[in-house]
């Protein structure tokens, strides 16, 4: 993966990282420095008011024991100005556990289960639901102008953390995060992060933290998709090699109609100039 | 292409079209009022503060001629925000005449008919020039955001404005205006658009106005370009379907040059849904 980051970023100045505090930016950023040196990378911390402070505490810490460069940008004002924060009530006092519950009720009452495909499938029909939607995906596409922003301030490229997992279970904002100039995790399921993570001597910390969009308090990775990626990635392993799956049946339905609703059924290759098949870790 | 735009709107609440108040905007609000009616396309203007004013005038102007719903945002608060201007001198108070000028004199003096090879390529070694190209990219990034953000509000699609010639000679913005739900010009050239304007009884002023991407002033299209567009369509015309160009060599080369170095060979498939060869109009 190192000389893929090196020979992908060689025509580059710099790389330019999103640094979420999270394991898939932080592994990302590892191998970065382990291909390029720290002095060609660049990381980008780009918190809103809705983030989590220990994520973004994670990430700060991460660029100072990498020794790189960053910026710290607090993208609550542009956010602001563009109007999003009118679509949700004020959070403004009330307790981060509080608003992790609220929103969690909140997401029971637009379907539970169901809101993750309707979202991929664009199908609801609740006014709320297409807000709420306006309302996360425009902070993650206002984060990936602010990369290719500073990538071209640099003439550096934007390296993407995008999982092989969130792919194909369509978990990443359309003309957000998914786009990059290179997506060194882009063949990597999210179970063999953790293994990769491993062999970096990744602080625990960040290992083990629940894996989250980290875009409205309490909703995370598997609350989304109704399922634990080790389970996610047995599935969707087995589906993509015709072996048959030992999970129970209704497990294996739910994977199913997420592919069925997520817009790409294999990895893209126009976002990631990637032939990742000799970087697959066994 | 009304058939068309028909068709691939039809799961969504609403066609939204940015309306710049040039002519690729101009005919695509039309031919989505033909094809889905007024109620279900909503316009919007973004301009900033280096926008041409007849522009916006002639955008909102369009939005009422149609009697469509639209909103006016000026994006100059957030592009400051996000620090764009920085990276220009202040304009305020110069008259727009002399901004045309200082505009054209930096572009001859980063490398005149070069400079938008250097672009395509990402080839520059100058800091000017990266900040150059910083500065307007994420202008037309920060529009297509809000395009998708007002869309998704919506339940809405967003249709793009561009068209062959501008995807086949890279006159574009990566991950900028060349994201779109459909974009019905992808497989019209700049000079048949005009022939479709003609056709729509599209005002004259809009017929004829210099085409531009209006992001720094003075620098039109075919400016960028180095060539008219008679001269570009005819040359890819007869490229693509390998017939002879009666045209000087010269002008033949730099079209070529150009091919080189854009993104994309031939039409994308990605962004645009769109089987076009039985739209295309002889």
């Amino acid at each position: 993966m190192c000389d893929f980051i090196k020979e992908s970023s060689k025509e580059s100045e710099v790389i330019v990282i999103g640094l979420s505090g999270g394991l898939n930016s932080t592994i990302d950023a590892y191998l970065s420095v382990e291909a390029v040196g720290k002095r060609n990378v660049f990381g980008l911390i780009l918190p809103e008011k809705d983030s989590s402070i220990q994520n973004t505490r994670d990430a700060t810490a991460l660029a100072h024991v990498l020794d790189i460069d960053y910026r710290f940008i607090d993208i609550t004002k542009v956010l602001k100005e563009i109007g999003i924060y009118r679509l949700s009530p004020s959070t403004f006092l009330i307790p981060r556990k509080r608003q992790e519950k609220w929103a969690k009720r909140q997401w029971e009452e637009m379907g539970g289960e169901d809101v993750f495909l309707k979202d991929l499938a664009s199908s609801a029909k609740e006014k709320d639901f297409w807000e709420a939607q306006a309302y996360y995906r425009a902070k993650v596409r206002l984060r990936t102008i602010l990369l290719y922003f500073h990538a071209d301030l640099r003439r550096g490229l934007v390296l993407g953390n995008t999982n092989k997992t969130e792919i194909l279970t369509g978990l990443y904002v359309k003309y957000g995060d998914e786009l990059a100039d290179i997506a060194p995790l882009v063949n990597i399921y999210k179970t063999q992060t953790r293994e990769i993570a491993k062999k970096l001597k990744i602080p625990k910390a960040i290992l083990e933290k629940t894996p989250s969009p980290d875009l409205v308090p309490g909703i995370d990775d598997e609350f989304i998709l109704g399922l634990s990626y080790e389970d996610v990635d047995e599935i969707l392993y087995c589906l993509e090699n015709n072996l048959s799956v030992d999970l129970p049946e209704e497990k294996v339905n739910r994977v199913r109609k997420i592919m069925d609703k997520a817009p790409f059924r294999s990895l893209p290759t126009h976002v990631f100039p990637f032939d990742g098949e000799k970087y697959i870790i066994s």
